[in-house]
Formats: C-alpha cells, sequence, structure tokens
C-alpha cells in the first residue's frame, strides 16, 4: 500500500537542489496552470542518470566451503549485513579507511578495465572478466564457476523475520521475488545495479582487478539481490592476507559508485585514465576523521539535510541542466535571505482595488486546478484530521466564546459559523489553504466588548452587528488602498510577537478557567461548615417559618441554631426535592471531590495529548499508527477525559449544547435586529471600537497570511493577501448579521492543513531523507471539512457529554504547543544554558551570545507590554482596545528602531531584514569584520538551515 | 572550586585503558593496602609524555591591518572559534579535507625542519625560522616582525560574557592571567604547548613551512593564550591563493600533533624522515567520509567511549608501559568476556568456615586504609546524599511495615533498627559499601508472616524472635559450607529476573496502596449518601435510644426514616464532639475530596521525582546546580508533596510516628519475650518458614553482593561474600530480639553509594569525557550515614507531617526507577518497536532479532511465574514461600537448561556464560559460522562496551 503523501520518486535529489516555487514569477511568466507538479523535474529539461543501486557480495567461508554473500548494499547511504543478527543495519554514512581506497586505485590502475563491455549475460561477462594473461586454464575455470555461483541474499520480509535465500531464477521460483518486492519496491523503475564482488581466494597468487562497465545494462541471474539490470560490475580478488584488505576494497568500490559525481563520471569514462581521474577528484573532496577519536565501527546516522551537491557537478552537467531552472534556483537562493523582499504580488499598483483585481485574475487562472489537483488519497486522511481538528476548535471556542458572552454565543453558533464562513472563504479566497476559525485575539475583543455592552446596558447583538458592519467597512477600505502590501514588513520579530501573546492568553485562560472551577466547586477543609444538609419535608406547621426567620446570617448562627425538626430526612439534595422535600442547610449546595477530579480531568487531557503527540518521534509502533495517534492527539485526549468522566459518573461541570437548532440565546431568531433596544447613535458610536478591530483582523489575518505564504513551503499558485482580506470582511459583515463568531485566519490549524498536504519524494530505502517538493495547493479539502463541520451540528447529543475541564486541558495543550514551536523560546532556553551546554545552534556560531540575549530580552519586554496592555481592567475598555491594536503595529516600529542597536549581520541570524535594508546589505555585508565570516564558505551551505522547508508547528 | 570526585587528572587515558582491578590477583599479590589509589598510573611504570595543548593562529584581515587571531584550540578534540559569536564551540571531533593533510606532507618535505631547536625565546626562534634562503633581507624582516606581533585571543571569563584580550606579558597587566585561570586551571601541571602559525601573507612569492621541536620547551611571550612552555612551533605561510589552504593546513598540522600517536613520534624523530613516516603513518590510519554524504561543517561529538589506543602505540612505547600493568590489562579484558570466572575469592577452600577466615584475613589488611581513604571532601557530601535517601526509605518502609504489621513495626523501629543494623555491618562486613535496608522481598514475607500469625491467633514477635534465630542458624550453616562460592552461578538472567520482581512488587504495592486510599476515603458520587450528617446533643429523653435502636441495617433505613430530633445541629463531627454532641448520620465518617487529593499528590511526588532526576541530563542551569536536584530527587520530591498538603490543609492520612522514644506497639518493651502466648512447639515450628527466608535472604543478599562486585566497578580490596553473609545472620539474631525490622543488602541504594563515591579523572576541557579510576572504598561514609540516621529518631515532631499518598509516590518511583535500570526492560521495549526503528545496539549487531525476543519471553514467562506465586492467596502461605525461595533459586536452573537453546555466542551477548561453559567456548568460538564475526576485527573495541563502567540505576 502507499502512504499518501509518498508517491513521487525523487531519487535524483542529490543532484537537484532546484527549487520549484514560482513565488518569484509574474502570473504570465509562470508555468501554465494546467502543468502537474509532478511534471517539475522534466520541465527543468535534466537528463537525469538513473539511479544505481550497488550492491557487494563477499566472498565467505575460506578456506572451507566458500560462497558468496551478499553484505552491503548502497543508493546514498549504506546498509551493512549484521551476520550474526541476520539483519540489515539502518541506513548510515559510508566510512572506510584510507588505505583500502588507495589500495584500489593501484589494484584500477594495473587491473583490467571494461568501458561499454557488450556482454550480455553472466556467464558472457564472467568469461570477459576471466581471460587474464596471469590465470592459467584450470584456474580460470574454477575461477569461473566460483563466480557463476549463486550468491546467499537475506531476504527480509515485512513480517520482520529475516530469511536466507538464494536469488532464484526468475522462473523457477514465483514466492521469493514476491518477498524481494520490499526493496523493489522502494527502487524507481529504471533504476540500474553495481554488482561488486569481492574476497580473498586460496588459489590466486596475485590480485585480480575488474572493472567493467556494461554497453546495456543486462540482468546477471542470480548476482544481484534485485532483479535488475545492471551497468556496473567490479570484481576484487586477492590471494588471502591478513585483515580483510580485499573485502574492504570492494567496499571501497561500492562507496566510490555510490558518489553521485564519481557515478557521473564512470558513466561516462571512456578510458582508465578518466576513471582514475574520477577516483582522484573524490579524493580531493573526501573528508578525513583522525584516528584514536573516533570509533571507526561507530555508525554515523545520515544527515537531515544533504550538502548541496550544485559545485561538486561537473561543468558538463552543469550545462545540460536548464539554464533558467539554476538561474531561477539563484533567485530562490537570494529570497531566502530576504524572505519579504517586494515580490510583484505585493508591489502597490497605485489603483483602487488593483491589488484584488489582480489576485482575483492570479486565482482565476488557477481555479480549475484547485479541483482537480485534490483527486489524491492523500486529500481523504487530510480532511478526516483536519475536520477532527475543527471541530474540536469549534467546541472549544464555542464554550469559551458561549461563557464569555453569557450565551449570546455558544457552540451551535460555533459549528454553525466555522461551517458557512469557513466554505465560503475555501471557495472564494485567495489562499484556500488557509483554515477560518475563532482565535484568541477576537475572543478577548469580542468578551471585552460584551462586558462593556452588559456594563452600559447595552443591547449586545445589535451593537455587535453595527461593529460588524464598520469592520467590513474599514477593511474594504484597506482592500480600495492596498494595505496589504505593508505586510512586507512583517518579520519574525512581529511574528513571535504576536504568536507568543497569543499562546500566553491560551495558557491564561485555560488555567485560570480550570482554577474558577474551585471557586464553584470549593474544596472541603477539615471544619468547613460542608457536612450539614437535611431534607426537611413541607409542614405547615412553624418549622417551615422558623427556617426562614433565622436564614443566613453568618455561618455560626445556624451551626448553633436548635433545630427542632420533624419532619426531615438525610436524603441527598436532588432526591429530596423528588420527594417533594426542600434540601436546608450549608453543606446542600456543596458537590464534594468535584474540584479535584476536574483539575485531575484538566491535567489528564493536557499530559495525554502532549505524550500523544511525542509518540511520532518514538521508536515505538509502525510509523502508520504513529501518525494516527499524533495527529489525532487533541481528539483522543479529550476521548480519554469524557471516558474518565462517565467512568467515576461525577457531576462535572459539561458543555452546554442546546439541543435544538436554534441560536443559544432564548427568544432571538436568526437574523439580528438593527437596532434592538440601543438608541440609534449607537451605530455611529461602533465605529469607534470597530477601528481597533479592524487593525486587530487585519494584524491577525495578514500575520497568518504571511506565514502560511512562507517561500520555503514552495507554494505554486501565488498568494492573494487582498483577496483574503476582503472575504474575511464580507464574511465579517454576514456573521454579524446572524450573530454568529468572528473569523479570521487560524495559524497553527492551518498549518496543520498544509502540513498533512505535503508532497514528499518517497524516502529511499537506503536512507536517503525525503525530499519536500511542496503541498497539495487546492480548494476541495477545506470545502469537505467545512460541509462536514457544518453537518456535525447535529452531533448536540454527543458534545453534552465533554466535561469543560477536559476542554481547558487542550486548550493549555494548543498554548503550550504553539509557543513552544517558535525560535524565540528556544533563545529563551538559552537564558537558562550555561554556555559550555547550549546546542550547537547555527545562530550560536555566528552571533555573540550577549547579543542573542539582548535580542530575547527585548522581545520579553514587548511580550510584558502586551501582557499589561491586554489585563488592564475592563473599566478603560477603549484605550485599552487601541493600545492593544497599535501596540501590535508598534511592533513593527520595535523592530525598526532595533536596526539601531543591531548590526545588519546580526539581524540576518536573529531575524530577517526589512525591505529597505536589504538593499544596503550587499555593500555592508563585505566590510572588513564579515569579510572573514563570509569567506569561511564552509558555512554557506547550511546558513540558511533553520529555514528548511519543515513545518514544525504543531497541530492543536 | 573543584568538584568532588574529579581531583585527578588522567590525561594519558587516551594511551592507557589500564585497569585498576585487582580482584583476580590474591590478598598476598596485590598492591600494599597502604598504597593510595591515586597512585596507580605511577605504579604501572608508564613514563608519560606531557599533555600537549595545540593552538592554531590565523593570520587575519589580509590585505589591510594583518593581525594574528586565535582561531583553534586542542588537546584530544577540536575548539573552533566562532569569530562572529566570539566564543569557543564545543569540543568535537576534528575532521579534516585529505587534500590539506597532503598538500601539508609536501610543504614539510620541502620545508624547514628544526628538530631539538635550541631557541629559547620567541625572538630567537623567529630568527631561526626565518633563515631561509628564499626570503629577501627585507621580506625577512617584515615577516619577522609580523611573527612577534602580538596575536588576538579570545579570553572567556566565568560570567561566560567574552572578551578580546591580547595575551599580555606577565609583569604587565596582572588582571587577565586570572582569567586566563579557566583555560590554565583544566590542563595538568607540566603541560606544554604546541603552536601552530598560519595564513596567507601577500608579499611572499612561494609557501614557507617550518616544523620546529624545540630542545628546551621556552614560553613564547605573547604567542600562546596560556603561558605554558611550548614544545612545537610550526609556521605555515603562503601567497594568497583561492579559498583557504594555508589556513587548512595549519589546521592539519594542529589535528596531527593533537594524534597521541603522531605526537609521540614527533617527540622522538630525529630527521625529517621520522617526522614525515609519522605522517604516512597516520594517513594509514585515518577513516574517510566520502564527500555528498556529510556535510563537512557538522560537528561530530566526542564520543562517549574512546577506541582503544593499544593496538595503535608503537612498539617501542608498549615497552615503556610496565609489561605487568598489560598482563593484568589482559585479564581484565578477559574478565570481562566471562565475568563470574572463579576468582580465588569464591574457589571452595573445603574446610569448615574455610571462605569465612579468608574473607576476615583479607579484609583485615585493608582495615586501617578503609578509615583513612575516607579523607575527601567527596565523602561528605557523599553521606549528605546517602543519609537523606537512606531515612527516605527508612520513613516509607517504616511507614509500609507498620502498616503490614499492624504496628508491631513502626517507622520508630525502622530508624533504630537501620541505624543499629546498617552501623554494625558497616564496622565489620566484607563489603562496607553496602548499603544495609528493609527490601521488597522480606517486606512481602513479613506481611505473609504476620497475616498467618493474625489468622492463627498467634503472638507475633515471639513468632518472628524464633523465625529470626533459625534464619540466623541456617545462614550460619550456609556460611560455614561456603555456600557463597555459588554466586557464581548467577548471571545478568538471574539478576534481572530477582530485580525486576522486587521492581513490580514496588510498583505494584504503591498503587494498591494509594487505590486502598479511596475504599477508606470513598469518592462521592450524585445520590451517595455522604450529606446527611447531625451533631446531636445527649438528650436522657427517648432520641438517644431511638437512634441506638434503628441504627444501620441498610442505608435505605437511615434515609428515609424520619428522625424527629430536636437537640442538634450541623457542627461538623470533630466540633460536635468537643461540644459534647454525636456525630449522627451517614455522612458522618466520609471526609470529602481526600481521595483525588491523596491520588494528585500522589501523581505529583511521582512525576516530579522523575522530573527532577532528569534534570541530571538537561541542558539546563550549571552542572552543580543539576546535580543536586538529580541526586536529591526524592528528598525535594517528597517536601514538595508535604508542601502541597500543608498549604491545603486537608485531613489526608499522614505518617504514624510514635511521640516517644519507646515501640511502637503499645505495651511491648525493647525485648521481645521468648515465647508469649505461643505454645512452645511453635519454637520448633518456625525453623519451616525460617528455612525458606533463609533462601529469600541469600538470594537477596548474595544477587545484591554480586551486582556491587562487578568487575566494572574496579574495586580493589576485593569482595567478602562469606563475611557479608555471616553479618547479616548475626543482624538478624539481634533485631529478631529486639522487634526491629529485617535487614539485607539494598541493591538500589547501595549503587548510589557507590555512584556517590566514584574516583573519576578530570574531564578535560577539550573534550575527552572524563575515565573512571573506581570507587573510594571505605567504612566511614557508611558509618557516619547510619549514626545520622540513628539521631534522626528524634525527628518525630517533623516526620507526622508526611502525608502517606506522598511515600507512595516515591515508592513508585523507586519500582519504575529500579526496573528501567535493567538491559531486560531495554528489550522488551524492542518488542514494541518495527525493526527498522530499533536503536543500534551492539546486541542487535550479533543477535538474530527473533532470538533476542524469545530470550526476552522466556524471562517474561518467568516473571509472570514468580509474580503468581507471589499473588497466590494468603491461605496457601507455605507452599508459596516454598516456591517463592526456590523459583529465585530456580531461575538459575532456567538459565541452564537455556543453553539447550541458545548458542553460546548468543548467551554471551543476551545473558553472562556461566563458569563451566566458559572453558568450551574457545573450541566453539572458532566455529565456521562464528569465524566470520570473529574476523571482523573492527567490532572486538566496542564488543563489551555495553559493559563500561556505568553506575546507571538511577537512585531510590
Amino acid at each position: 500500500m502507499k502512504l499518501p503523501g509518498q508517491e513521487e520518486f525523487d531519487v535524483s535529489s542529490a543532484y537537484e537542489n532546484v527549487p520549484t516555487g514560482e513565488l518569484d514569477s509574474g502570473p504570465g511568466s509562470g508555468p501554465s496552470p494546467s502543468g502537474s507538479s509532478d511534471t517539475e523535474s522534466r520541465e527543468l529539461g535534466v537528463t537525469k542518470d538513473p539511479l544505481l543501486f550497488i550492491q557487494l557480495n563477499e566472498l565467505m567461508g575460506w578456506p572451507k566451503a566458500q560462497e558468496w554473500r551478499e553484505t552491503g548494499r548502497w543508493v546514498l547511504f549504506e546498509e551493512k549485513l549484521e551476520v550474526g543478527a541476520g539483519r540489515w543495519s539502518a541506513p548510515h554514512v559510508p566510512t572506510v579507511a584510507l588505505p583500502s581506497l588507495q589500495k584500489l586505485r593501484s589494484l584500477l590502475a594495473e587491473g583490467l578495465v571494461l568501458l561499454d563491455c557488450p556482454a550480455r549475460s553472466l556467464l558472457e561477462l564472467v568469461e570477459q572478466v576471466t581471460r587474464v594473461e596471469s590465470l592459467s586454464p584450470e584456474l580460470r575455470e574454477q575461477l569461473q564457476s566460483l563466480l557463476l555461483q549463486r550468491p546467499q541474499h537475506l531476504i527480509q520480509s515485512t513480517d520482520t523475520r529475516p530469511c536466507w535465500g538464494e536469488s532464484p531464477l526468475p522462473e523457477l521460483k514465483t514466492k521469493i521475488p514476491r518477498r524481494q518486492n520490499s526493496l523493489r519496491q522502494k527502487l524507481p523503475p529504471g533504476a540500474e545495479v553495481g554488482a561488486v564482488l569481492a574476497g580473498e581466494l586460496g588459489f590466486l597468487a596475485q590480485p585480480l582487478g575488474a572493472f567493467v562497465r556494461l554497453r546495456d545494462p543486462v540482468v546477471l541471474g542470480p548476482l544481484t539481490e534485485v532483479s535488475l539490470p545492471s551497468r556496473f560490475f567490479c570484481l576484487i580478488l586477492g590471494p588471502p592476507t591478513l585483515g580483510r584488505s580485499y573485502r574492504e576494497m570492494g567496499r571501497a568500490v561500492a562507496i566510490l559508485l555510490s558518489d553521485p559525481q564519481f557515478q557521473w563520471s564512470a558513466r561516462r569514462a571512456s578510458n582508465l585514465h578518466d576513471l582514475l581521474a574520477a577516483l582522484d577528484a573524490f579524493l580531493e573532496e573526501v573528508t578525513v576523521l583522525p584516528p584514536g577519536r573516533w570509533d571507526p565501527t561507530a555508525r554515523i546516522s545520515p544527515p537531515k539535510c544533504l550538502p548541496s551537491q550544485h559545485k561538486r557537478l561537473p561543468l558538463q552537467m552543469q550545462e545540460a541542466t536548464s539554464p533558467s531552472a539554476w538561474r531561477r534556483a539563484g533567485v530562490e537562493h537570494r529570497h531566502n535571505h530576504m524572505p519579504h523582499a517586494p515580490s510583484p504580488e505585493l508591489q502597490r499598483t497605485g489603483r483602487l482595488f488593483g491589488g484584488l483585481i489582480q489576485d482575483v485574475r492570479r486565482k482565476a487562472s488557477w481555479y480549475p486546478s484547485d479541483f482537480s489537483d485534490a483527486l489524491h488519497p492523500q486529500c481523504l486522511s487530510a480532511v478526516l484530521y483536519i475536520y477532527l481538528a475543527t471541530i474540536t476548535n469549534a467546541i472549544t471556542f464555542g464554550g469559551l466564546l458561549g461563557e464569555a458572552t453569557d450565551g449570546a454565543q455558544g457552540v451551535l453558533e460555533s459549528f454553525l459559523g466555522t461551517a458557512v464562513a469557513g466554505a465560503a472563504f475555501c471557495l472564494m479566497a485567495g489562499q484556500p489553504l488557509t483554515i477560518l476559525s475563532s482565535t484568541g485575539p477576537v475572543l478577548v475583543f469580542e468578551r471585552l466588548l460584551f462586558s462593556f455592552s452588559r456594563d452600559y446596558s447595552l443591547d449586545y447583538l445589535p451593537f455587535r452587528l453595527w461593529v460588524g458592519i464598520w469592520v467590513a467597512t474599514f477593511c474594504l477600505v484597506l482592500v480600495a488602498t492596498e494595505a496589504s502590501v505593508l505586510v512586507r514588513y512583517f518579520t519574525r520579530f512581529t511574528e513571535e510577537g504576536f504568536c507568543a501573546l497569543i499562546s500566553l492568553i491560551f495558557i491564561y485562560d485555560a488555567v485560570s478557567k480550570m482554577l474558577s472551577l474551585t471557586y464553584a466547586y470549593p474544596i472541603q477543609r477539615p471544619g468547613s461548615p460542608a457536612y450539614g444538609c437535611f431534607c426537611q419535608y413541607p409542614d405547615p406547621g412553624g418549622n417551615e417559618s422558623q427556617w426562614t426567620r433565622t436564614k443566613p446570617k453568618g455561618r455560626d448562627d445556624i451551626l448553633s441554631m436548635d433545630l427542632g425538626l420533624v419532619n426531615a430526612s438525610l436524603l441527598p439534595p436532588p432526591e429530596c426535592a423528588q420527594r417533594g422535600g426542600h434540601p436546608r442547610g450549608p453543606g446542600c449546595h456543596t458537590v464534594p471531590d468535584i474540584a479535584f477530579f476536574s483539575l485531575l480531568l484538566f491535567l489528564t487531557s493536557f499530559l495525554f495529548a502532549v505524550a500523544l503527540k511525542r509518540v511520532k518521534a518514538s521508536r515505538f509502533f509502525p510509523s502508520v499508527v504513529r501518525k494516527v495517534l499524533s495527529d489525532f492527539s487533541s481528539v483522543l485526549a479529550i476521548l480519554l477525559g469524557c471516558g474518565l468522566d462517565a467512568f467515576l459518573g461525577l457531576a462535572t461541570p459539561k458543555l452546554m449544547v442546546p439541543k435544538e437548532f436554534k441560536p443559544t440565546l432564548p427568544g432571538r431568531g436568526w437574523l439580528v435586529s438593527p437596532f434592538g433596544a440601543n438608541p440609534w447613535w449607537l451605530s455611529v458610536a461602533a465605529a469607534l471600537p470597530a477601528l481597533l478591530l479592524s487593525i486587530l483582523i487585519f494584524m491577525d489575518q495578514q500575520i497568518t497570511a504571511v506565514i502560511l505564504n512562507r517561500a520555503e513551503y514552495r507554494l505554486r499558485k501565488g498568494t492573494g493577501f487582498h483577496l483574503d482580506l476582503f472575504c474575511v470582511s464580507v464574511l465579517m459583515l454576514l456573521t454579524s448579521a446572524l450573530g454568529l463568531p468572528w473569523y479570521v485566519s487560524a495559524t497553527v490549524i492551518s498549518l496543520a492543513h498544509m502540513d498533512s498536504l505535503r508532497r514528499e519524494s518517497r524516502a529511499c530505502s537506503l536512507g536517503e531523507p525525503p525530499s519536500f517538493l511542496g503541498i497539495r495547493e487546492q480548494r476541495l479539502t477545506g470545502l469537505m471539512v467545512f460541509l462536514l463541520t457544518g453537518i456535525s451540528i447535529f452531533l448536540a447529543p454527543v458534545l453534552k457529554f465533554i466535561p469543560m475541564p477536559v476542554l481547558y486541558g487542550i486548550f493549555l495543550y494548543m498554548g503550550v504547543a504553539a509557543i513552544s514551536s517558535i525560535q524565540f523560546m528556544k533563545r529563551v532556553q538559552l537564558l537558562l544554558m550555561p554556555p559550555k551546554y547550549q546546542p550547537d545552534l547555527l545562530l550560536l556560531r555566528h552571533v555573540p551570545l550577549s547579543r542573542v540575549h539582548l535580542f530575547t530580552a527585548i522581545q520579553l519586554a514587548c511580550l510584558g507590554l502586551l501582557w499589561i496592555v491586554k489585563s488592564t481592567p475592563a473599566a478603560i475598555i477603549f484605550p485599552i482596545m487601541v493600545t492593544q491594536g497599535w501596540v501590535l503595529l508598534g511592533l513593527v516600529g520595535v523592530r525598526k528602531a532595533l536596526e539601531w542597536v543591531f548590526s545588519p549581520q546580526e539581524l540576518l541570524w536573529l531575524d530577517e531584514l526589512m525591505p529597505e535594508k536589504e538593499r544596503s546589505i550587499p555593500e555592508k555585508g563585505l566590510a572588513p569584520e564579515y569579510s572573514f565570516s563570509a569567506s569561511d564558505s564552509e558555512d554557506s551551505d547550511l546558513m540558511y538551515q533553520p529555514k528548511a522547508p519543515e513545518i514544525n508547528i504543531s497541530v492543536n
């Protein structure tokens, strides 16, 4: 079965670090929208050599029964046979002793080198190879029969039980070929084999070396593990010596052949000289590990990120590659330096709605492919995953909004709004991968607006409608004036400040909600008056009135008074009420055990979600299981919490869900009346908060859009900042009129959406990391998600079993996951680490620690400021909102001011450069102080590694 | 400040893998007991070369202001200057491009090589070096002034702020030398410097290479970072070229000089030829990393375990080493293969008490040093740490024993017994590093014995006294017959089975104790009758009797009856009783919230202890802080639990501590009466359970002793299996007579004791791992620990604040920590891992996975059997104990049977070989199938790596 997202082969990724991003080309110059993304590599015009699978057969058992055994295999990395354990090692970076390479060189120089050998079968090949003068006819015959002997291969079947088998002739057995498939499957069609045979041979008097390139690749019968045609054949035999030198030389040939550049040369070599030159070129580039400080048996895992092969490519090969592709690669590389350089999309047109019109035009041409590109099984799994994340979000935010607005909006509104707004956005927006959701800042605003309305006895929903109308108006003005081009000034500093603030609000809210439960369900300390509770039956006599008379003044009153009851029992309150009695006494309203149980539920769901999320990186279980457990961590944590709650059956506070499809607030229709009980002038006054909300929405929407459209995600269909904002403002109007929550792009869940749609080259069996090809850009997955969300409105009978503490726990998890994913947190951690123990971050190689700490401290101070502003009491609500909006914008200003404090080089590492500054860097970058670090060319490859295409923000 | 345990330098550990263990030499042949352990390396008679610190100064800033800057430093590993960041990188394995080494070779061959140069200052040296024909006088002068120029060094002060300074002449500034100390301090006295200067020089027409060995090392003024005398001086200069080839050649020289073998040769080379031969020898041994599959800028961390340098040593150097030392090394090595080969100590003498007498003789000779060796500050910190662990243990086991025996033994007895037995053992025992403690199996036995006594109405303590007398007798018989030599048959299989069983009992007990609290403090579900509770005041009328009459028959009775009370209030029960009333009603005895709060305390203390333990491996905080947090994790976790409990002030169950110094059980004196209320024949019948307990004690004591005396801990003072058992049996008698708990060696806490007394070479600043030198074997730390424990009996007023759930949590932690430390658990985890993701364990390289799984499954089955036997109901108590003792012994038999299932080679990897089997291995080991793996010499170094001297069982 194919795993979703791993269908393409990208076996030549070592050659090809050619980006597929088209961000920098205008709408006209890009590839035609109908061109499938899978054809990119062909478009680049590279004539690729087939993949070479290299196998080493060693001669074993000398002097007794001699047999060939496959002991190693390579594509780019090495897998070694663990003879004792009968298994293949994990792929690792091959290492070889230098003398083996040198001995190999002299053996090749003296040995037999046949280039473009016309042999058409193993028999012919063996005859050609053994036609050496030094061999007597008998020896030759003996050697030939040895070479034709069937080698032993380790065949690993899928159920992990290794079995030794001989590679069969295809027509003889049909069972083993099926088993072979696990390796064969991983090799792309057209792959070729290089077979290396090496060992010590008792009857040889002198070494025998042969290197053969076959003119036409030929299946060498049972020689190789996979029955693919062989291109190279190499024989290294010699008289028995101390050690294992000939076998090591065999490994050296295999390692050489697995080197892309040597392979390239060996395929084109026309004589021995070319071959030796290629070997020397290889030796020129090897890195040496000194003895005694490195254990040669230790295995080095394949690096996550292969060094670029571009500068190693032979000139001819560089020419073979389409020049335009390399030019584009160069552009991309420059883009990595300055990801916010004004691309054509973010150039101001100067016309009213010019950006919007441009966006619509660009997007219209991709529209058909936005549906056809979704026809892939991976999309189904993405839909399921994002659907679950979306309804978790809708439930959580719905619950919180319901509390914040006293039921003016609730879970039902949350579901309905999410479905309507989300689906509409997916159909119309510029970036349909975006998932709309209620977000933290908007939730905070809504809570403030509600408490303001309550304090001044305003009719909330009509007031809110006017705020919405004004926000939509302001946003349309921003669209018309092409304000979105300002996103160029959003650097990582701004993004991190924003993201950290939202995350902290999540965490703070979750914890404070949880703690507020201990007020609702107080803990019963010894001596607290929770014990006393009667059930009193109605008695028209004096007792009832006696109670009412002496009703709570102080606790002591009740405790010490004489009761004199007759018609009373000790029934618990609910049963008492059932039987017509009244529960009396101070202990009747306390529900014991709830507070601690809620805390347990809260912690359990939080820790369980964290633990499940981490399963992905663990070594346990097959990767499919781990992926499912990790992707659905929050859903599973909610289920666990509900199960625990149901098992104990305590009366924990549950999610309030309406039983019918009508607004949560009793007595209102779906359409909000424009004025309600409010005075008419309030509709004008609403413009003031709306102005502030507009800034908030603009920032919230656009920061997310910037993050989603990062160059490293290699989106091909372009951005749509103006169109997105337009859609959001139209939806704002709609949701306000219906009394539904407001929606903007949700960073975390949208990134999860993109992550689940990654296109990757299939991971090669031999350790090559899968390479990222892009994202399946289409509108269908989002649309499906929101349709399903709409249908889920009828889930109410199920949702009412969800305890609130569980939702708080998931909220805490979302906050913690979001805040831990930003580089800012890594730098905060550095503050606590002694320099000696700090990880080897590239950042720390290039920026003095004190400067890194200063930058972090400034960010912390900004965050503190934002937090203070956020938590100022609601009495001065309007100044708050003014400040909140402006301080967020102010982050851009603070970042600008940082250019006075930090050098451009430091900012390049700590943050990103702002558009204007970039132009001045080329001069500054070569100032004497930096020239050393710039000439330190070994660093240049890794310099931008932190921006490798990796979506590492974990999903709610 | 020196850290305890790191005072010795062992800078030559790369040369010297010479073990210091004397296990295999008889009492006469070992070094004299008075010889301090610190003199071992001297004893070996190796004439060591001084340590060489290598520094690379690069010429920067060409063509403008040229200056020298220190950019790298080496001892064995490399630290590189991060120029941008102004800090030293972490130490890493140096790598260099092969061409640099080759170019270096040709430069040296043509350049100036001065061996035993008599220069006595930098000036003289520079003059000698620049006396080259190719230089014109002006150039020479220019070059000389450049070479005399003061280089820039990065000086890192301790407060992590780097600062650039010029190395000053000692008499000029006094401040900076103080700062230098951080590096200087780490270099041992007598260390020498190798200074390498490299760079591109504009006015040079051809390359200039010079390699100088100074006859007498000389402080080269400001040239080097540390003002130590320089032995080597190397100059590599050349005309500016593309790239950084001359500077890379400088690095190559530095890396060469940092290689122990090259250094050895360079110190002894008498001409250029010798030097080039040494370089060629170096090249012969380098490992090569192919290009394109490894990023040359990635840094490889120093391996945890350096490869043995022995086979790389030049023959002369091997001769210089005392042959006996190498012979001993060989013995040790063989011992690693077969750690249970009968050493003289475990040879049966054939005489009654022969082993005991031998033990006493051997130990007597060490007795004075057992006190003098303790005079080291490290011992103080060990005392504090083990004291805290011991009282935690005493509190925990005391609490559990008190519960198990209904107060017949309690915390007071636990403290007293631990102090008396522990101190006596430390004074008399064969292995005074052992810490005595109550242990799991004995606790289980005691619980069974008590419930048997209760069921048959026996007088517990007198019965127990007789059991103790019999056990002591049986153990003396075992000592007399030298039964302890049987420990040879305890392989890892036995140890792991035993350890896993104990750990599981810990875990099971902790969880079941915790759950039993929810019965004592039931959770109040909605509808549970917990609400009703009156306070009724005495009224001689009918009401009181009415209550008594209708007292609990069934719950419904109470709930529905009419009450008709007059003199009643709602006071909570304690206050009600104070005022003379009686609490009435089903709700009076329930204490709400306790169950969940206890669960929270339990989980908190467990998780907190786990988290703190892990702090040691984290990157945060300075290492001293981490060590303290981690070492005192359980104490801190207990404190946190107590604090939380005190903060909320709930009536959780607390530890019961007697207020006075008298037995916990009221009405008994300190001496147990020999018969009490029991019939006389019971003193004879007690022999039956005693027989079983004897087996248990023998196994428990000896398995721990075997673990503590493992060869990898390099104990020098020999074992005392017979003497230890003798001491335990004498103490058994004493504690039984006083009604104190029984004590045997506690594995985990004893290992912690040894761990806190490790002697290690100081970690070199440049990445070399500190090497393990042995254990500070003495009697004083243990003695101090138990004296302190005795004094702690008067801690009762403090101890009564400890909530029981916290102790259960710590217990759970102890169980989990112990079970996770054994290899068995690693193999159980393998069962859950797909082969692809399994870690690269050496075990897995050599044994087929299915065999590993089979071995694990057999162990699991044995464990299951033991568990079933353990948890058989108490009704058939005697058969249980029979079985429990015998099944434990049976593990040895099962292990023996495994030899029919697994090959010796497999057992060598999975377990250890039994004594008889070992002798047959040499023949079997060379069978054809294994010869391949045996000739696979590259593995031999790492083969026994898992047995590196590492005490990795975490502490209680």
